[in-house]
């Protein structure tokens, strides 16, 4: 399996839950991570909060995302899809050359809860390969519970994350950081044109969290 | 959970592996089954190879896909996505009142694998419901192998099944179906609207399928 121990890790909108939730499991790994927000001071609250209350900081620092771009060794893009395309634009420079995880899933809210959005390019992860032609977009962690991520007393997290992408190198890379998290597995899910559904995946896991008042997340069996 | 052992369950396209692999395990299960096709000589046919080949043949019987949809208790569709909405608009009458269980997955192939087909309804299991305003339409089963459901060696189904609709008694009784086959669950997954994402995820199955060479199913956690 690639080795991914030497990588610093950047998380773009590191400040939300999924991104904390990441970052926190990232640290706890001994990875270095950099928390990206629009604000340096609430990146670095973020990264604070970490170390004092999950015993997850001392390889977390926040900075603005420009500069989480520019310093990571891959980046993982956790922003709310409100936005995505634009910031990816505005940073296609600091990303080139890199692997660049999307995980986000662009769903609505209404009162019968979660559905998909429709997307332009088909899917988030599609959206940022082609705003980021000269960088490796890879599709994952669209299903981690943040809760479950931030929680202390869940040590291993009941997990698989679909890894998706046309580059065998970082899909390989990215399922190696999936497997850093104790419990969860990275698995190969495909090219980049069926992101959409994972994507979307996330509204019925929503549905599934409402009925059976649970944290869930997926497995692959058979493998 | 809903009593489903005095049901008579059809399954137009039963003559098909999917269909077919279903058929076999309801069968096992102790459940009276129709198998349906556009040729009734073909569908005893599929009926007779179960009875033979895989000892479930006692309580299944081949018939025309009306005559199955007529006298079904509740009607699986397991067509290929072309032809689906033909099939059924012909079939409304047959179908009324029933609760009809969409696992199509439209999909298409090509050198690089499987991928999902835009569906002008939203979904498969939505375009049923559109033709089908007077059954109470619910999607599942779009994960099975037919290989695995069809194989005699294997005793339990690693898979939960996702049961998808907006009926709360409908869909309980298709999550109680799905519990008849040894090792299945059948999990809530949402509304009719989320159904896009359940059918296209297949997809990113057989891209699993592929890279891992496995017979890949899912598993829903903390539930």
């Amino acid at each position: 399996m690639t080795d991914v121990s030497g990588l610093t890790i950047g998380i773009l909108g590191g400040t939300g839950d999924q991104g904390k939730g990441l970052a926190r499991r990232f640290a706890l790994a001994g990875l270095k991570v950099l928390i990206g927000s629009r604000s340096a001071g609430r990146a670095q609250e973020a990264a604070d909060s970490l170390g004092a209350g999950a015993g997850a900081g001392a390889g977390v620092v926040g900075a603005e995302n420009a500069v989480v771009a520019a310093e990571a060794d891959l980046v993982i893009v956790a922003v709310p899809y409100d936005g995505h395309k634009t910031l990816l634009e505005s940073l296609a420079p600091q990303l080139a050359g890199k692997i660049v995880v999307d995980c986000v899933n662009p769903l609505g809210f209404d009162k019968k809860g979660a559905y998909a959005l429709a997307v332009e390019e088909g899917s988030a992860a599609q959206q940022a390969a082609a705003v980021l032609p000269d960088s490796r977009v890879v599709a994952a962690f669209h299903h981690v519970s943040a809760v479950v991520l931030l929680d202390p007393a869940v040590e291993k997290v009941d997990l698989d994350v679909l890894v998706l992408g046309e580059d065998r190198e970082a899909t390989d890379t990215v399922q190696a950081l999936a497997g850093l998290i104790p419990g969860v597995r990275g698995v190969y899910g495909g090219r980049l044109r069926n992101a959409f559904q994972v994507e979307a995946l996330t509204a019925n896991i929503i549905s599934v969290n409402r009925r059976y008042k649970a944290h869930a997340g997926i497995r692959i069996t058979d493998i």
